[in-house]
């Protein structure tokens, strides 16, 4: 059964990153000329091999309450760009300062400091031209409402101010409230609103909106405790020790705070919590259901 | 007559801006707790004393067919919020490098440069909310279809490709093409649109449309070149010699080019054209006719 689940899901993952990453490529072709550099630089990081999870957890909300996955996708894209410029800026020698994102170097260690800059701020600023063209099947107020929800969730109240309060606890010592804000800002928000933007697209009644949106909440907390836990146990593996003596120091993480072990609790939890939201729904919920076990399983 | 016109211009940007600014205080209000730092550093630049041209631009379109100030508001805000980010970012060490604007410390200087990064994303994406408002009197249609055309002057085919450009053209030896390239790109872009939003609210004819985009474009370029005869002119005002040895290598400017007798002629050329192409309007156009004269004439 669990492995039958496991088959699926790599499936429905996917075949719903390949819609993606050809939409995309669609919204921004290459480009020739002066546009050539900042449009590669762009694309150098919108197509660095994320997992797409925002975009599918987008097109997975609107298949769970009857929507179509076509109408979905400039939605689900803009806000795969917001998540990538996002990525662009956080790697900056004057935030996280990473040489490395998958494997591959960072935007500006490719493009220079000045260029990443602006590609973030393209990306951001492409995501909201995407999103204000005229969607066939949506009818323009809900297209400018959910327009507002993303920019709300990517703001300074909602994504932004969780970079900030990220950037401000380095190397602080940082109390669970705080780690908390951090997450549910910088992670969360933007996870909350890729499913209720599915879902408003799909026409969702009040009731199955707000299971939805709480689903997002959990998982969206659930997956960046989860990438808490990732960061030690692939440290631990990659040193071939324990550095559980760094927690209660340093970065701000739920593993850091309360331990390893509580947090997989936590994590757990939380995906538990998103599982009995959905119950409400058929079958088709089942990516949802799949993608909240995913997370709690994931190796990376 | 001149010294009359003076007046009543004087009169008229100072009633506008007030406009403005009680609007953007009330749009970006202060915060406290944990987002007390990321708005302080938003409002820093967004009430560093600018002129407010493209807002004042974006009520003077609207007023010229017709249309309420107050009904321009929020785009006329949301216009200047994404100036303001285009200035924290071109200010950055890794841009333009500059310490200084309009006599106060850069936002970075003040905040350090990771918040400056995220302050400037921070009014983007609030600019991009505050225009997915529901706005009184205005369709949703054409709120998105102005949402469109701003994200489209903003971005890297807009403001952000010129801003590119200018970071490329940098001590290199550039022509006539690239710094029109430029100047056209990240200047008169967003002036353009201001106008357009403001004609587009007001529900202009599709011939008062037309003339008031060339007015903008044409008002547009004069604005810049006007900046590259000051640059010069201020600089021998301070060190007290001429600089114009300095024309035809470095930064990518029409004085650097052309010479600052034939790029004076070109900006009044501009601006004459700019002042035809809204003959067809009655005395509402007056602030515009100002406002193209004022350019030409300014000085600072």
């Amino acid at each position: 059964m669990t492995k039958h689940r496991k088959i699926s899901l790599e499936e429905y993952l996917e075949t719903r990153k390949e819609i993606v990453d050809r939409a995309l490529g669609r919204y921004l072709p290459e480009e020739s000329g002066p546009l050539s550099e900042i449009c590669e630089a762009m694309r150098y990081s919108l197509f660095a091999g994320g997992k797409r999870l925002r975009p599918v957890l987008c097109m997975a909300s609107a298949e769970t309450v009857g929507g179509n996955e076509q109408t979905v996708l400039p939605f689900a894209c803009a806000i795969e760009m917001i998540h990538t410029y996002s990525l662009i800026h956080d790697d900056l020698p004057s935030m996280d300062d990473d040489d490395y994102r998958r494997g591959k170097p960072t935007n500006h260690k490719v493009f220079g400091e000045g260029v990443a800059v602006l590609a973030g701020d393209a990306l951001l600023t492409e995501a909201f031209r995407l999103l204000s063209a005229v969607h066939p099947g949506i009818s323009p107020e809900t297209t400018l409402s959910i327009i507002r929800e993303i920019a709300t969730a990517a703001g300074f109240k909602g994504m932004i101010g969780g970079q900030v309060a990220d950037l401000r606890a380095e190397s602080k010592e940082v109390d669970m409230g705080q780690v908390q804000y951090i997450h549910t800002h910088k992670t969360q928000a933007l996870i909350t609103v890729s499913i209720r933007a599915g879902a408003l697209i799909a026409d969702a009644g009040e009731d199955d909106l707000s299971a939805l949106s709480e689903y997002g909440k959990k998982t969206g907390l659930a997956f960046q405790i989860a990438d808490d836990i990732l960061d030690i146990e692939s440290c631990r593996e990659v040193l071939g020790k324990d550095t559980g003596s760094d927690e209660g120091r340093g970065k701000a993480t739920y593993p850091a705070l309360i331990g390893l072990e509580e947090s997989r609790k936590e994590m757990r939890r939380l995906v538990e919590g998103a599982l009995s939201e959905v119950e409400r729904f058929d079958e088709r919920a089942d990516p949802l259901r799949m993608i909240a076990r995913f997370i709690a399983e994931r190796k990376s």
